[in-house]
């Protein structure tokens, strides 16, 4: 699958990813506008979610309905669910044709989530990756890392209405970011930490610097 | 595990198996009235479904939508997390407080149809089987069996919308069929085979007498 994953024609696939109100959905377009200046095409993204199947399992997952809580393990299950079909439908059709994928969030949320916020086994999640992912890892890996308590301010400022990840405590969001960082440590190759508590400016600056860098290195 | 399913204060775990229009779901008041009967409390469900969430999984594996077809292993992780919210919300608490649960199909169904219909590999199906039931088995399984082509006609004749699963071909069927008594004759000790083909009567008769030996045997 490496092999496959790295042949010449096909696509890259970056993922952005950090706790909430870091920045994700914010630094998404700026991501892609990069790569499509440099003439790749780009397909823009999000998990769970992505296809109209796996965003009808999104509304199942984020749903707050507190008469009957989401038992963890369906949680973890719904979430690859929706991956195995985000990426047989959308993900592994463009990455196939050489476009290059663009995800908010992906497999690395799922252990910081499911795995250091809710205490589910690292060995589960890696099972299912493996089912479901065969092989397949995003080439690049943006972590937009700040302290709990800033991004938690950013998500009040924001003003929707919580989903049931939302309206977790700070200590989950702590287990998060810990995971999170933990996994960009060990797996230096693949992520690229970016201060999100600059200025969006800033964050941008250190993101672009960061794409480029690695663009070099590709082409 | 074991030692915890068989312990005297516990309900048990009795499910209903068998391809599409057998007269699982014809059948299930029946089995329950006859454990009524014997005074223990009986909790009827069906899978995938039972609680409010997994009945809004359930819907989307049945959504026929042709537009974007479901993948196959979406379609066997949705089973599962459905499994494992019924489980955690329903199945384990009335087992726990010594009520009876009887079930319209559970994993002998995901063996059938996932693995002999779709050809999923028995492993991934065992290993999430593994994760979600910690070792949680039906004691006793019913297994309506008759020939595919009959039980189709029934089908027909039942005259809803045909959902996903009721739209597949006389094959995949066969095939179902064929993990069922495969699964049935190596587990007897759990597994009754019950000629579905007979008239309702003699079908009810089949299993009144399967279920006397049964509850002789337990009490
Ligand atoms: N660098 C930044 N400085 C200040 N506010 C920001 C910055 N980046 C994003 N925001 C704001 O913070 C909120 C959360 O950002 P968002 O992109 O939705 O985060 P995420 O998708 O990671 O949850 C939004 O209201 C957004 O406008
Ligand atoms: N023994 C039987 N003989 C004839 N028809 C039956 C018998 N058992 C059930 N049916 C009918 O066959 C159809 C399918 O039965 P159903 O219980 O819905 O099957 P399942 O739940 O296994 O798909 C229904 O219309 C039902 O009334
Ligand atoms: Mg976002
Ligand atoms: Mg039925």
């Amino acid at each position: 699958m490496l092999d496959e994953s790295r042949s010449p024609g096909r696509g890259r696939f970056i993922t952005l990813e950090g706790g909430e109100g870091v920045g994700k959905s914010t630094n998404l377009g700026f991501v892609c506008e990069f790569l499509a200046r440099r003439g790749v095409e780009v397909v823009r993204t999000r998990e769970p979610g992505g296809t109209p199947r796996a965003e009808a399992i999104r509304r199942l997952l984020l749903d707050p309905a507190e008469e009957e809580p989401l038992s963890d393990d369906a949680e973890l299950l719904l979430i690859f669910a929706a991956r195995a079909q985000h990426l047989e439908r959308l993900v592994r059709p463009a990455l196939a044709r050489g476009a290059w994928v663009v995800c908010d969030r992906f497999t690395d949320a799922t252990f910081a989530y499911q795995g250091g916020g809710r205490g589910i086994d690292n060995d589960a999640i890696a099972t299912l990756e493996t089912l479901v992912q065969r092989g397949l890892q995003p080439d690049l890996t943006l972590l937009l890392d700040m302290p709990v308590e800033a991004a938690q301010r950013r998500v009040s400022e924001r003003g929707n209405e919580r989903d049931r990840f939302e309206q977790e405590r700070a200590d989950f969001f702590t287990a998060v970011r810990n995971v999170y960082l933990r996994r960009a440590s060990s797996q230096p190759e693949r992520f690229a930490i970016i201060d999100a508590a600059q200025s969006l400016e800033d964050v941008q600056q250190a993101i672009e610097a960061c794409l480029q860098d690695w663009w070099g290195g590709m082409t």
